[in-house]
């Protein structure tokens, strides 16, 4: 970028929130992804909308890259600077704007913090279901571009199920608003769900309208060890079947297991195949039933069941499950959280060939994740420095994500496409649908000026 | 269009299923909606998903209009072949492939009729719970195409929460797969979510994905008489504020309300402001409770609520609802169906919008409708032969629609925009965000051959 558009960006937002110094430019050149890092020309910190679409304007009359980012916990490289110009930094956006009682709605800037957002609305008995494991970092804003899900997917679904309205500036610089707090609404394309999960490809948002729901008033957890991960499947489609829908339903494979039991001492057993967690929540009367019925389910298939007895014994019990990632990520320099997402009934399969990848390629897999919904996280623990090693990593991640998609998955469940899983993207979709996808790019930014190269490539 | 082109159609789908006899062409030349009709050229009526494909590729490389059509039963012109050219009858896709129990998800042909696929899932204890007014005639694609709604969309959601995936015919004829069975996905952009509501106009659905829920065990109906319109929209949002989340909160009007007791003799009070119907839903307990809290509310706001004793009681009680649109078209020979929708706390206000409009404009209009998720009905019956009432009608349609939207609310809730509320779609979205959907629409069907100028309107 030239001095002088600096210069043009510095008079729009004012000196002080256009940063340009090495140290700042390098702490902006990169995200939570490992081996993905590129230097900005220069980090621009919006106050509002209007500013926002005057940056846009410079950015698009000038073809200067402009990536979007919150907190940067991305794990796809989503907000990584790759090709230069201008990371657009929008921790300004920081107020809520309105708790609707009456409508259940709350309008907030996307700079906010998905927890800051959960306390506030908590004072009125009321929860935002999308919960990504970063939410006490993640702003709305990211977890809106990413469509992030979390522990409550099954249940209460992602954030594009909250997602209602949004006010979003188009690269060319036009602000719009789509959506709103209509609970019902089929007036013209759906640009808001078009918007979430387009990785700040296709806009940048500036104020998003979020349906709330009633807080559950109980919750019952348990935990299953199973010594067949085959039957730990069935067990998770059995209680689906049995049209029970847990809020939580989690899975931690052996490998998961023995490096949680090493750094956490929670008494699990190191020869089991799984350990499955899950929690119901809703009104009391229902919690106590599907619980007896969980458990019932879960012993028929050879889980050894046990019943969280107080919120003490629910702590304890998730301890396990809240040590998977820090346990892992502590074995090795390199770790890559993916989220290779399948079927529910395909769980148990999944996580059988993220074994057979892991023993092919000799790399070290824990593989733990949303059983429910079928979003597993296989993370790979790794050095990055060592050239050898990672040709054999990057092999294993071919042989998982293909292999996801045989049994009918997805690349990504949560986590996004960026550029960590762009290699994939044509074996999952085909060239057709690619070619749709890239379209959509182009029209509505025709000088692919927004987060370019990720999500659809090269357009 | 040319005889040689009939010819090529017939080739493909094989002659008896090409239809050209003027009574025919005249049989669909409309569909549900009053003041549109228009004759089509040819209907074809494709076996697969092959046979859409070879004849989009010929509409496209001749430039002929096609327009996609279930039962016809859309209250929006949607399916009307306004410019003439191929209308494109999906009643041969009528096969429902799979109950996949595991995954709770039905996958199914678009021409299959929704209440034969609920008829069907009912066997497993299972709902798919889009339930428009037309479920026993309406096919799952036209109900995907209009994201179609229906009295269970205040705790259940439309059709969009509800489709997962599909195959899909683009205008160019390529098929493509988008979404799946996974519960979550952010693999690329959202074209699953993109193609439900848009009327056709972007792509012919030959495949459904569809998530089903457990069906409730048991239900709890009540209906409560207000002599202040206002205080029915209270109680209302005292009701959601409250955190019971009904399956079905309906209201009535007083003109409603009349004509319906004329009609129906059902012991309705002539005087009384608003009828409000409701039911909940769910586990035996949970349903005790909250319709005791609700008869609490309801009488709090003066409403004088009686909760229904028996199957009997319960069905007598939405008699009375189900007799508002039969007991309004008996009027006069002339029915339109409206659907401006508002956020909940709106609905007073909105019917007084249409009450004045009445008056103001001396036309007769009855409004109903999904009052929990603000989703009115107001309903105007007339004679569309009598040239001047017409006016009065078009007048008070620009006050009902611009005034909803001045309450925050939308143009349509589920009936979609097709060409009835097409003029007042730049006063919703503004030029920036109409640009922006119209350039998706050229994006994906650049000769504009796929139910041209509706929904966005020319491009």
């Amino acid at each position: 970028m030239q001095q002088t558009q600096i210069q043009e960006l510095k008079k729009i937002v004012g000196a002080d929130h256009v940063l340009t110094s090495p140290e700042d430019l390098y702490t902006y050149s990169y995200d939570a992804t490992p081996g993905h890092a590129h230097m900005p020309d220069a980090v621009v910190i919006p106050g509002n909308a209007e500013e926002v679409s005057q940056i846009l304007k410079v950015a698009n009359a000038n073809k200067i890259p402009v990536y979007t980012r919150g907190s940067g916990t991305n794990l796809s490289a989503g907000t990584c600077p790759t090709k230069g110009g201008i990371v657009l930094l929008m921790t300004r956006f920081d107020k809520i704007i309105e708790i609707d009682l009456e409508n259940l709605v709350a309008v907030a800037e996307p700079g906010v913090i998905v927890a800051t957002l959960n306390a506030e609305v908590a004072k009125s008995g009321l929860i935002y279901p999308p919960d990504p494991g970063t939410v006490a970092t993640a702003t709305l804003g990211g977890t809106a571009a990413e469509n992030a899900g979390g522990l409550r997917g099954l249940k209460y679904g992602v954030s594009k199920h909250y997602i209602m309205g949004m006010e979003v500036v188009l690269p060319s610089g036009e602000i719009i608003n789509c959506g709103g707090k209509n609970v019902k609404d089929v007036s013209g394309y759906d640009l808001t769900k078009l918007m979430v999960g387009s990785e700040g490809t296709l806009g940048v948002i500036t104020k998003l309208i979020l349906k709330l729901v009633p807080a559950p008033e109980a919750q019952k957890s348990m935990m299953a060890i199973f010594h067949d991960l085959d039957k730990a499947g069935q067990a998770i489609s059995a209680i689906v079947a049995a049209k029970i829908i847990p809020a939580t339903l989690e899975i931690m494979d052996n490998a998961t297991i023995r490096t949680v039991e090493d750094y956490a001492k929670c008494g699990l057993p190191l020869d089991a195949e799984a350990v499955v967690l899950i929690e119901v929540d809703g009104l009391p009367e229902v919690v106590e039933k599907e619980a007896a019925k969980v458990v019932e389910i879960l012993n028929k298939y050879d889980g050894q069941a046990q019943l969280a007895k107080d919120a003490q014994d629910r702590d304890n019990l998730w301890a396990a499950r809240r040590a998977a990632l820090p346990a892992l990520a502590k074995l090795r320099p390199t770790t890559f959280v993916e989220d290779a997402t399948v079927p529910r009934n395909q769980v148990a399969a999944m996580i059988r060939l993220v074994n057979d990848a892991a023993a092919k390629y000799n790399v070290t897999i824990g593989t733990f994740g949303h059983a429910g919904d079928g979003n597993m996280h296989p993370t790979i623990v790794c050095d990055l420095r060592d050239e050898e090693e990672m040709g054999r990593v990057y092999k294993a991640m071919d042989d998982i994500f293909l292999g996801a998609l045989k049994l009918g998955g997805t690349l990504s469940g949560e986590h996004g496409i960026g550029l960590g899983k762009l290699r994939y993207m044509e074996d999952q979709h085909g060239p057709a649908a690619m070619n749709a996808m890239r379209s959509i790019k182009r029209a509505l930014d025709p000088n692919l000026i927004l987060n370019p190269g990720k999500l659809v490539g090269e357009c």
